[in-house]
Order: structure tokens, then sequence, then C-alpha cells
């Protein structure tokens, strides 16, 4: 059967997450692109603000978000927290929307306080879809508006899901590459150190605590999160320490929990290098000392800790195939 | 109009030119893949090889290479130099062939030989198409055999090519990646020294020399080429210092000769960073000093100084629009 | 008071380990070199095997080490495990000696055979002092042979030093450049995939591990060990989840562990970057959920992790100050 | 004979050049350190601003520079263009300056101007020595004030001073490293992108323009200089393709030429990887085709290029050995 394409558009391409769902959404075979927005880069040609798209035709607007939505089937935003929690709240119900900023991750409006701001739209938390196809594929196919999961939070729940339930502590390191940081240069991503440097970060304070914890149905109290900054551009490798309640197979209930997910890989041990430019996310499970197990983890943070992600999710509320327009990406190997 | 898709097989499939090759079959619409070859890794599942692609359903056998021809439409030859030599031979004019080795690049067997080895088929040079789409299109869309060009040849070509028969002197550094080595490990990629090293080797004895002053209208005697490592995994970089024998305008030149190239962006000054990933090459043509010019260029050498090349090259052979399949391949930015 | 330079050999110059030997006892004010040796390299002047020495009038060559035992006051072995079981037999007594293998860091033949082979001294392993400055400094001091620690080992045991007795379980992961791999190329560092790559190996089997338990009063039954390779040269930063038998404060007990350690730095947050290049190790004690402790460190293998502690080892048996010779090695920033 | 230390300051202690400064005085046997100053961290322990020193008991301060100059033998600036013109105007002739910034590093305030801001002292100019010792150690040597060289620019005269007179046409392709830009993060320092990539800028418009041809004695006419970033953190890399007024053996030449020069090292192939770390410049010298010279060399831009070089001339300023204080500061291999 041969569908019609859908028309998607971006509300903030100028970031590093905007410009990936850019790159995803033009190879996908069953999508056209509507509106490209941003304020800051109004009325320019792609190419002028991304010399390695020049050969695109194609224009930043800054169109009202509401005629973008008039004009789209799906309308993904990529803004910052709190600019994109009015946005949603005008768009939800008239236009499908994916929403990649942190604004209706949570469901709890206090717990969005204590790590972002005040929200103004707390009633709207239970009605978004959170956007880990793995274990909400449902809800999202049934959802007006989804919200796409941090890249930190997403891959700690792919690790930890299949073990929901058994955990009695869990210790979690996770390196994360320099492109996490967004397209504004900083100190921390200033070449001549980064480049050959580690360093940890908002150990037990980063913002995807909550987020990580709520499906893993773990508690904060049981879990230490240490974000590190890694010497190289793209992706997140995480190493867990889950100590269990009870002495399980911990690689049969991950085969359990992911038999249906195209994108999740058991078949080795994870390496940033097999995931890269892709949307796997590949894991491991090894039993270790005592009554613990190591989980090792690695996606591409801007892939399926983002934009592939949201493709994914796509898929699933436009009833596609789950894989189309992602299964082309094949990690960039080497 | 649909169109059936044709059926591609590559020999050698273990390095990362035949790697390479695989990434960029599999997303092309217009391809199915009938054979993956290898002595090395007979009858091994490709994610044994290669744990990237641990999600495909694909086998590597050691089908001899009459039988591949017999299930193809066209092969792809990923064998080192003079292994290619003789399976060339036996596959002209029975099925389409692109050679990614070097050798049916030179049509001159005693310059072949001063640079490779000894030629077993001399007459065959002759009629093997040059596989340079910007300057050779007609011969290639004709051809039953395609040589691919050398990495390093085609981005100093598709550099010099507008200026050719103005060239009085030229002098060309470039800058490849450590990919550029292949899968093989050696002291020259050792990383501990490579990751932030640059050296340069084989100054004016490189094998693509030849190639280069073939389609130039350039001679050896008028040419410094320094071949140089850079502590990066993909890509070339290369300037040249262009002393003319007339005072013209080289972008104007530049614009002529690529009116019709899909995949030569002048837009704007070159990066590896703009091109990694996908089929393009950039170019720059800025006037110098004197009657100088200096022309830069980037590309992945893997994809439009291999397997993206080779693409193109089979698209032209099969009547396919010349970006078919590859225009889905952004680059991967950042 | 002058003091008259003593004469140091290094047996085995041609890996890693013996040319940052060099490096620092060039660097070091009360060393003349004796003698330099290697198997492999016999004969030649050191400039031509390492052209960025080039600048030196040392040569190498393949002495009897008894004869270089005659000629010097302390000899480094930077030889493979096994070889160096003879010659340190040979040696023990006659010169005073540094062994940089793992032949003689643990003091049970059983368990060095379990991670190694056989053990042709067994009875040396107890008289060997075992070179961890920061907790042994007295036997170091009065020893005739010093086995120094292996770089995860040393860190690691640094990291937990300060917690041996209290510790319940320990989660260590811990990074490290591609020059902890040696000299010699391997697909593990070929630089195309190990320039953006992480990935654990021999998880809970790495040979440092009996040495690890060894110091920090812990067992193996309740350490898991996750060594895993980054993606850049030098440097190895670690972090270890320790749930501790009781409520303390980490900071305190590590302040007084290592207020007389010139080389421990308790000042920060540790950084790779902070320590590339010097003798320094940086640790920082987080206080984690419920009874857990963060430990971090960093310090550069080749340095502190290899031939810098073996020239602090050196100044403790001669009776040097202990950082003679190493304050100069100011971290290499940025 | 016994020597008493100098006493030396370092103005502007913030940026990478002061930092290095700083590092190179502290491994110096012959120097104590009297002040450091900055405005930006005024009355901070050098720690804070740089933990990578929290070993030190330094303090940074706002003295005014004629204090310092009172409690001083020599003080070096590392001060931006601009900001040190009026300093040396005060300091020179009542205390040893070593002048870091681009101030003092022409002999002509038009030339100045030109490429950088308007002169306040032009007549200054001529009393103050070119801080290039390899050719003009006796002026430095009787110099109250040197310009300490740009880090490209003397690099380029290194290169092309033995062929000076016999200079055709040059074209210059050199790659700094991040380093180079100083140390406020910017975009084009910005990990994600620089990790992995490489672009030309300035072309032929590089400030470091007139101080090349200054001592090559060629004029700006005739050559063509190509700055370039790549992705590395130290050291600068460059390639000169000289066509000569003659045939010659320029090997020959740099001999002659360097035969007293303990930091000029023609013995290989330039690498970074042989200099970083270390005061070295390597140089070679490969004749090309016609009357061509393939000219290149390497050195790490914060050592030779900018503080290593100021410590020689503090050398031959006071009447210590050239290589004093810098010997131990061999190359940080890999």
């Amino acid at each position: 059967m041969q569908r019609n394409p859908i028309k998607a558009s971006i509300i903030g391409i100028t970031g590093y997450t905007g410009l990936e769902q850019l790159r995803l959404l033009l190879a996908h075979p069953l999508v056209e692109i509507a509106h490209l927005t941003s304020r800051q880069h109004e009325n320019a040609a792609i190419g002028e603000v991304y010399p390695h798209l020049a050969h695109l035709d194609l224009s930043i607007t800054n169109t009202d978000h509401m005629q973008v939505a008039k004009d789209s089937d799906v309308v993904f935003l990529a803004l910052p927290h709190k600019t994109a929690q009015d946005i949603v709240a005008d768009l939800h119900g008239k236009v499908r929307v994916i929403d990649l900023s942190a604004d209706y991750r949570l469901d709890d409006a206090a717990v969005y306080e204590k790590y972002y701001v005040p929200h103004n739209h707390p009633a709207l938390l239970k009605e978004v879809a959170y956007g880990a196809p793995e274990f909400n594929g449902e809800k999202i196919a049934a959802a007006s508006t989804v919200a796409n999961p941090g890249c930190f939070a997403l891959l700690a729940q792919l690790m930890l899901y299949p073990l929901a339930g058994l955990i009695e502590t869990v210790d979690i390191m996770a390196v994360t590459g320099s492109s996490g940081s967004g397209k504004t240069a900083s100190d921390g991503t200033h070449h001549p150190v980064r480049s050959h440097n580690m360093k940890s970060y908002n150990i037990n304070k980063h913002r995807h605590i909550p987020e990580i914890t709520r499906t893993a149905k773990i508690e904060e109290v049981q879990l230490n999160f240490v974000p590190t900054s890694g010497p190289f551009s793209r992706g997140i490798f995480a190493s867990a320490f889950v100590h269990l309640k009870a002495d399980i197979e911990p690689l049969d209930l991950a085969e359990q929990a992911y038999t249906d997910a195209p994108f999740v890989r058991l078949t080795g041990t994870p390496e940033l290098a097999n995931v890269v430019g892709s949307n796997f996310c590949d894991l491991s499970y090894v039993k270790g000392v005592g009554q613990s197990v190591i989980v090792q983890g690695a996606l591409d943070n801007l892939v399926k800790g983002a934009a592939g992600c949201a493709v994914q999710n796509m898929n699933l509320m436009f009833g596609f195939d789950e894989t189309e327009g992602l299964d082309v990406l094949a990690p960039l190997y080497p």
C-alpha cells in the first residue's frame, strides 16, 4: 500500500537537536517538511546557518506556532525547557506534537518544579505520553502529545527496565559526548581541555534523575547517578552496578523485555562505535559478585537519545512501521 | 514509475571499504543484496564480524566469483590491488563490475607497474571506464566495468579539473583520516600517537600521483604531492597551491565545470565536519598572490572517496537518478 | 648539602614504560644514566628508535643484566611479566631494583599463578616491598627490591585506602587511555575506532584485581571491577561506588590518610587534564545515598601509574626528598 | 659556579600563555617567582583558578606593573596586543622585559597599524629586539626588552630562514591546535565540531604574515599563507612549498644555519608527537619537482611558539646557558 507522506515541522531548528531531527526526517520516506522555524535565524536559507546542508532548498522562518500547526500533521518542538511549556499547551489536541524539551517528561508538577522551574500547565502533565517506545508504546500510539525522553534518562531506563522491582541499590556512571551540551560553546566544551579530559558533574543532582526513577520502579534514595563528560562528540556510554534483592538471570529478563524492541540489541558488548549515527541502543547484562549485576549500555545521544526516538514515536503515532525511515541509518562505522 | 530492485554483491566484505559499500547499498531503495563474500570470514553472520551490524540477517560466504556474477546485476570488488586483476578480467562483460581496487584506474600498464606490480591484463585497461562521475559520466554509463577512483586522487582531480590546461605548477598538501589506512592495526594508526599527531609520508611517491595527473592535464613533473596523516578517523582535507599560466577567475571556471554535479558544492569554506558521512565534496577557489590560486577540498574518504562514488557510478550504469540512495545520507553533523 | 648523583639503568627501554622512565630520570637532578638496554634495538642511538629523543647522546645496548647491576646504583626493570621473574632473582640484594612488571606485586604465589603464570621464585615474593609510597613508605625505604604497582591497581588502592575496613561492597568503573596498552599496535588501539569509542573488557577478570584487594582490606567477593577503554592517550579516570558498613565522613578519613602524601591532592574534582604529565593523583570523596560514598580518582598511567611512582620509590630508597626530580613535572595543561 | 636565582614575574597569568610561562619558570633552576598578576583573578590562590596547580603555594595579585618591575629582574608580559603597548613603554630600560604580545614584533608602525591598531610608541619599535634566538641571538643578549615571536611566525621563519634570498615563491599551509585560540571558549573551539574537523581561516590575511616576511627576506607578494584549525590541542604542523631561484641543496643550508641552535632538530620527519611538551622545533627539507623544496616543521605552540622561546630569550639576556631549565622538558611522548 502506497502511503501519502505526512507533513512535519520543526520549531526551534538552530540547536543540535532540531538539526538532527531534520537529518532524520529528510531520510524518512513518508515525511515531507512543512516548516522549519527559529527566532534566531529567521528568513535564512538553511545552508547559511548550517553549511553542511548547503545543498538543501529549505528556509528557516519565524512562522507563528499556531500557523505551523495548521500546516502540519506533526510538530517537533526542539526548544529549551520552560519555553516549550506554553507552546505545547497551545498545540495539544490540535496537531500531533513531539516535545523534545524536558517540560512534559515528568508527571508530577512538584517534582518538575524542584528540578526545573514552576510549571504553568500541571494538569496537562498527565495527558502527555512519555515517549519511551520500548515500554510505553500503546500510550504513545494513542497520544496527541508525546514527551520525548532525556538522553541520559532513556538510556538508564532501558538498562534498568528489565530489572524493575528487583533493585536494592543502583549506582550509575554515565559518560556523555560533548554534543550533549548543545551548540553553544562553553568552558566545558572548550576543545583544548575537553579533547583529552574526563570529569564528572552534578553528581546526584542531575535533572534526569527523577525521569530515571519514574520507570524503573526504583526510588531516588536507592540511586547514585554520576554524569561525566567524555572526550568524544556523540554518544553516551553508561555502566550501572545493580545490587538485587534476588538471584536472577538478568539476561533472560532483558531478552523477555525487549523481544519486540527493534532498536534494542542484546547481542554483545556495548560500544559507542557500534551505535553512533544510528537509532540502536546496545545493552549487556553481566552477573557480578554476590547478587549484583553489571549493566552497560550505549546509544547515540542525538539519535536514540533524542531525534531518532522522536521519529520512532512519530511512527507509532501515525501507524507506520516502527522502524520506518530509521532502518536506513546504519551506524557510521568506523 | 516503480522500478524493480537490482541485485548487488560485494566481493571482499571484511575491510572498511566493503563495509561502507554495504552501509550505502542497504540505504539504496533500488538495490537488494545478493552475496557478501570473504575468504577470511567465510560462513559467518555479518554481526559476528561487525557487531555494529548485529541487527542484520545477512551472512558472509566464500561463494565463487563466477557464481556471484550469475546471481547479481552488479558486483562491487572491495579487494586489495593485484588480487582484483584477474577477477575483473573474469567478470568483465558478464556482469556490471565496479572495482574499488587500484588495478584498473590507470590506462597505461607501464605506469601501473611502476607504482604497483606487473599487470596481467594490460589490454583490458583501455576498456574499463574511470569512475569519476563529474568528468567521465558518459563513459561510465556505457561501461561494463568501472574502476572506482582512489580517495586522494579523486579529491585532487575534482580540485584541479576546472583549471586543467592552465596549470604551471601545483603543490598539494592532503591530510587523511586514519580510516584511510584500512581495518588492520599498524604503527601508523596506533592511537596513543595518532590521536594528537600529524605526519607526512610518501612525499612525491604516493601511488595516487599518476591518477591525479591523468585527468587534470598536468604532468608529474609539475606536481608536488604531500600525503599527511591527521588525527581524525574519516575524511580528507586538501589544499592545493596552483600557480597558473594566466590570470583567470577560478571560481567561474569551477561553477561552469560543476553545474550538473549534484555532489560537488562550491558554497563555502571546505570543512571535514560538513562532509563526513555524506557523498559531498566541498571545494573552494581563492585567488592568491600573483597568478596563484588556493584550492581547498574536503570529502569523506569512505563515501565520496570510495563507496559513495561507487554507488554514484552504479546509478549512472543502471540509468537511475545520479543521487538515488545517496541523498538520504546527510553529513553526520556535529 | 650537595649530593653526588646516583647511577641508574633501565632494562627494557623500548616500551612506553621504559621510555617514560627515561624521561623522568633525565629530569632528576640526582641521577645520571648508566645503561639503557633492549634486546630488540641493540646498539642503536636512542633517537633512531624514538625520534622525539633525537637530541640525546644516548645509546641502547644489550648489556648483560649482571653487568648492568655492577655499573648501577639502581636498576629499573621495564619488562613484560614472567621475563622479570628470574632477573629480579638474580639482582636482588646486589643492587637496588625497581621492577615495573607484575612479577613481584603479589605476595602469594598461588594467586599470582591464577592470574599470570607459575612463579619461579615464590619465596622471594615476601622479601620484595610493594611500591605504593603512600601506605608502604617505610618498607620501601628499607628494601633492596621494590615491586612497582600496576596503574589501575595503584589508583584503586589510593581511592579505597582511607576507607579500608569499612567497606561492605565496592564497584569500580575505571577508564584508561590507549597508552596503557603499550607500544604495540593492536585492534583495541586502532585509531579509526578507538578515537571515539568506549568499551569495557575483562570485567571481574582483570589481573589488577588481587592487587587492589591486597591493600584495601576488602575481599574479591565484594568487588566488581570494570576496566574500560577510553578515547584518549594518557590517564586513568576511575569512579568507585562504595557501600559502607557505617556512616562516616569519608573526606575526613582521606585527609588523615594523605596528610604527608605530596602527590595526592584532595582539593577538587578529579579531571584527567589536571594530572596528565605529572605525578599527581587527584581524589574526591562525595557522600551518596544511604551509607554510600562516591570516590573518584585520576592519574597519569605512565607517571603516577608507573615511572613517576618508580622515581618516588627510588627517592625513598636513597633517602632523597620524596618529590625530588618530580616537582618540575607540572601537569601539561591544557 | 653556583648562581643566585633571578626574580621573575608574569603580568597576565590567566591565559594559556601566562600559564605555560609559569610551568616553565617553575622548572627553571635559576628562577624564583616574584609576582603573578591578573586583573581578572586578583587575590586568588593559583589553584582556585587552575586546579591542576592546586599543590602550589602561589597567589595571583593585581600589583601595579611598576611595583612588579621593582621587585623583579625580568618581567614576562602575557597580555593581549594593544594592552601591552603602554606597559612595555613604562618598563623599558627599568627591568628586563619579555613581551609575549604582538605589540613590538614589527619594526614598522605603519605595518603594525595595518594589521592591528595604531601604535602609541612607534619609536620604541626599533629599540626592542625581535626574540628569535636562532637568528637574532646577539641583539637579544644585549636587549632590555624582547618581543617574543608569534607561534605561526616563528615556525615559518625557522622553516624559511636557511633559504632566505633564494625564494621565488612560497606557499604555506600551517595547521594549529586549539590551544592557539586561547583560554576563552568560542565557536571555533567548540569540541563537538573541532574534535574531528579541519578548516582554514584568514587566508592571506593573518596577522603573522608581516612577521614571517620580515626575517625570511621574502616579500608579502610572494607568499600565500593558509592558517588552518586542526583537531588537536597543542602544536603547529606546517608545510611550505618553496619555488627557488636556484638549484641548491636545502638541507646543507639548513645544517649550516642551525649548527648552534640547540632546539632545532633536522634529524627526521617532523611530527607533532615528537615535539609537544618540549621546546624543540623539528624541520625537514626535501627536494621537490623542478627547483622546488618541500619544507616541513613542527613545534609546540605554547612552548617553542611562546613560553619556551621566552625562557630561551631570558637565558640569553642573563648569560645563562641557552638550554637552562628547558632541557628537563622532554617531549611528552606518547
